[in-house]
């Protein structure tokens, strides 16, 4: 694109807040949208999001719940939102799972007619049981589906290994959905399988992606003797094994060491604003704490955690007295069992708070492209129809309105009848990263942040300022 | 995000296409958002954005107009559309310059006491002389615009390079508002040195991101005496440069070998589908063949080429046979002439046809967020206002509609009182890659790259079965 047309482009963009038709009975005024640009402007310009997202995933790292990396982010988060001169920062302690994955996964495929030995790329699953030292050898049987393994029956699937390889349906716009329809086999699978004898599970990884890279993330186990070993193997592997699959019997070797250990404490971090006007109605902005322990994370979810805090260092580089009360949380242990989003919903329960308003960042630091809302059906009409009224201060930042889902940590406080709403970032890359040893600092682009961080203080803004009644 | 969020997302997600309240007045079916929904789903799942863009950025490179490689993708779009099967495919002469950019550019500074000899990263300004084989070397003068020289005057200016150094304005959401604030340095800033006794010109690279890599692109002299040497360096060390500048006298060497060679002639690649109905009713969607010498070119523009050839190609894959007339034209020379597109507005012109929608990409192959459209003032309401009906049809899709440029090569159609529009793509990242050796294959992801073929196809849908008026 040339000089010419960029000419054209800035004719239209001269003063566009300025062309926002602000009639008398508009629920918001021009100084809203000039505070808005002030908050995109800052974000842009001053925001610590990527500064501190950095430090996160790079200088601390993966952080899963019970690990020292996640120790160390309780305590940097703390830190750094003592920094931001707010009224209250506060550690709230919760009991955490410790899963620990032990030394590299081998998933090898043996004395293939074909192929020989072959060594796949993979990643045990989270909570799932190890094989013990000298690992599992069976034969493999690929399913498409936990029905399939039903129907195949105790018969076909005893004694084997069950390799659920039901790919990504590409065609879905939002990535979420795509994995929405996949991730049963990852999560219940293993669960399944051991019901019917298997010995242990391969999962092909929850991407659309086709490369060497594994992803891993939670399976739950509902009895004691569904816990057989469960790996996730890259989906290049899950293809070849497939084909290799359909031209003769294969037999797998499996070692994994990972093990549960012990419950422990640990906390999610929450920094907060005290309201000015109405302190009893909060306002809560939240992401989790907690990572898989490969790679950084950056996108799931030191993305969301460092919006969160930049909601709140946004404000107070404003000057900007919220009425209302403003928190920020890191949550703990949402990967691997939502112990703080479940005791964040509890104390405030038992404390008659009321959050008339919660925003998680749980969907990556891509470009923002609106928010997603949600609330209890009696109320959900008014709340959204509010929430409707600001939409001319947010299309200018291509944000845009819609029923959804908000996020794990906060969906607990929805008994509390406030909006519920998650930050909805372009998801077209985010599952090439999600739950890998590629979620690191590099996959996030520093405006693209910040753009997060300013939706959402831009959302909170306006509820703070005008309610939700 | 886990699988509890995702749950809720799906649920509001089945059949998004169903819940569009058509109702009888509507301006297009049910049948309209399936056919679009299988625009989506085939460029998705089988489009061929990517792999053409990886063969044109990679396998024959950067093309500027004039170059061997700039024939070569003349040959290789020319043959792929020739598989399409479509009524016509041509080529279309134009005279377009030839510039070359010699060897390895040196840019150093020499002799300074705080640091020594430095050397800088940088490339030469399409179009530029050069500085003959010995090269330049002079006191530097830092300026913040054109305006800046002409107060500053032939006193201070003579004998010097003028380095222009205004950064990119960060706050503006749309990075290309950026690059036209900017631009007018690079594009008119050595000619109006020149005009003022400067020996050469240094500008700050185009890009508001911080790092070693030096950005291309044109500069534009007037007359023959304003030729002097003209080079971009990287913003890292604009900064440097600059920080040396407050210090002490500065002294840089620049060595250039570009030159200007004869004009030769080149060409605009054409693909027609001929319109079953209304044959004389032209819809053009195109992109720029030609790119800068660095890098593949792969946001800038072969992703615009392959977009434009995916319209094409999605609409043979799903059997739609246009009532008017379909073309995809390869604009050749873009960067620094636009001969292409000029001369296809003159042939268009002297044959008296009438095209009634353009639509072009050149903003890069990222997750499209809609159409910016453009038209004479005569006309521009009634068609926008057209355009808008169909909103509900686009808007599943985050995409959106607003006015705007529409593209350099299309430009020259205005008079023909049609409809301009330019493919919107999420512009965060577009300056990371402008007119520098990193815009590869590997800065495209091909969702996002397949979403602007589908998002393009769509509209060039709906302006085909329902025309503009």
């Amino acid at each position: 694109m040339k000089l010419s047309s960029v000419k054209i482009l800035i004719f239209f963009s001269i003063s566009v807040f300025f062309t926002l038709r602000m009639e008398a009975q508009k629920p918001f005024s021009e100084e809203d949208a000039l505070f808005i640009k002030n908050i995109f402007d800052t974000s842009l310009e001053e925001g610590k999001a990527y500064f501190w997202l950095t430090n996160l995933s790079e200088n601390i790292g993966g952080r899963l719940a019970g690990s020292p990396q996640a120790a160390a982010a309780v305590e940097y988060t703390r830190q750094e939102m003592e920094k931001l001169n707010l009224d209250t920062v506060l550690l709230q302690p919760c009991m955490v799972p410790h899963w620990v994955r032990g030394e590299k996964e081998q998933v090898r495929v043996v004395n293939s007619n074909k192929m020989g030995t072959v060594d796949l790329d993979a990643l045990a699953l989270g909570n799932s049981v190890g094989t013990g030292p000298l690992g599992i050898t069976a034969e493999v049987i690929e399913v498409k589906s936990l029905k399939e393994v039903e129907e195949l029956g105790r018969e076909k699937i005893e004694g084997k290994i069950v390799f659920y390889n039901r790919p990504f349906d590409n065609t879905q716009l939002r990535t979420f959905y795509a994995y929405g329809k996949a991730v049963d086999q990852r999560v219940y699978g293993p669960a399944k399988a051991a019901e019917y004898g298997a010995v242990a599970t391969i999962v092909r990884s929850m991407t659309g992606k086709l490369d060497d890279v594994p992803h891993t993330g939670v399976t739950v186990y509902e009895k004691e003797d569904q816990k057989i070993p469960a790996v996730a193997i890259s989906t290049m592997d899950a293809n070849l094994l497939s084909r290799l699959l359909s031209e003769e019997p294969v037999k797998v070797f499996v070692r994994t060491t990972c093990e549960n250990l012990p419950k422990k404490v640990s906390y999610n971090v929450i920094g907060e604003i005290k309201g000015s006007e109405f302190p009893d109605e909060i306002i809560v902005v939240g992401g989790h704490l907690d990572s898989w322990d490969v790679g950084g994370g950056a996108h799931d979810d030191g993305a969301g955690c460092v919006h969160s805090m930049d909601v709140l260092n946004l404000l107070k580089m404003l000057d900007y007295r919220p009425k209302r009360t403003i928190r920020a949380v890191m949550f703990m242990n949402e990967e691997n069992g939502l112990a703080g989003g479940l005791e964040y919903a509890k104390v405030s329960n038992e404390k008659g708070e009321k959050h008339i308003f919660g925003l998680e960042s749980d969907a990556g630091g891509f470009t923002p492209q609106g928010f997603s809302c949600d609330a209890e059906n009696d109320v959900f009409v008014d709340l959204f129809q509010k929430l409707n009224e600001w939409l001319p201060l947010l299309e200018p930042y291509n944000l845009h309105l819609n029923k959804g889902g908000s996020g794990a940590d906060i969906g607990p406080l929805k008994s509390q009848l406030g909006l519920l709403c998650g930050l909805r970032p372009d998801s077209q890359r985010y599952f090439d990263y999600h739950h890998t040893a590629d979620d690191t600092i590099e996959a996030v682009h520093p405006r693209e942040l910040a753009l997060g961080s300013a939706a959402m203080t831009a959302l909170v803004f306006l509820v703070d300022k005008y309610g939700l009644n």
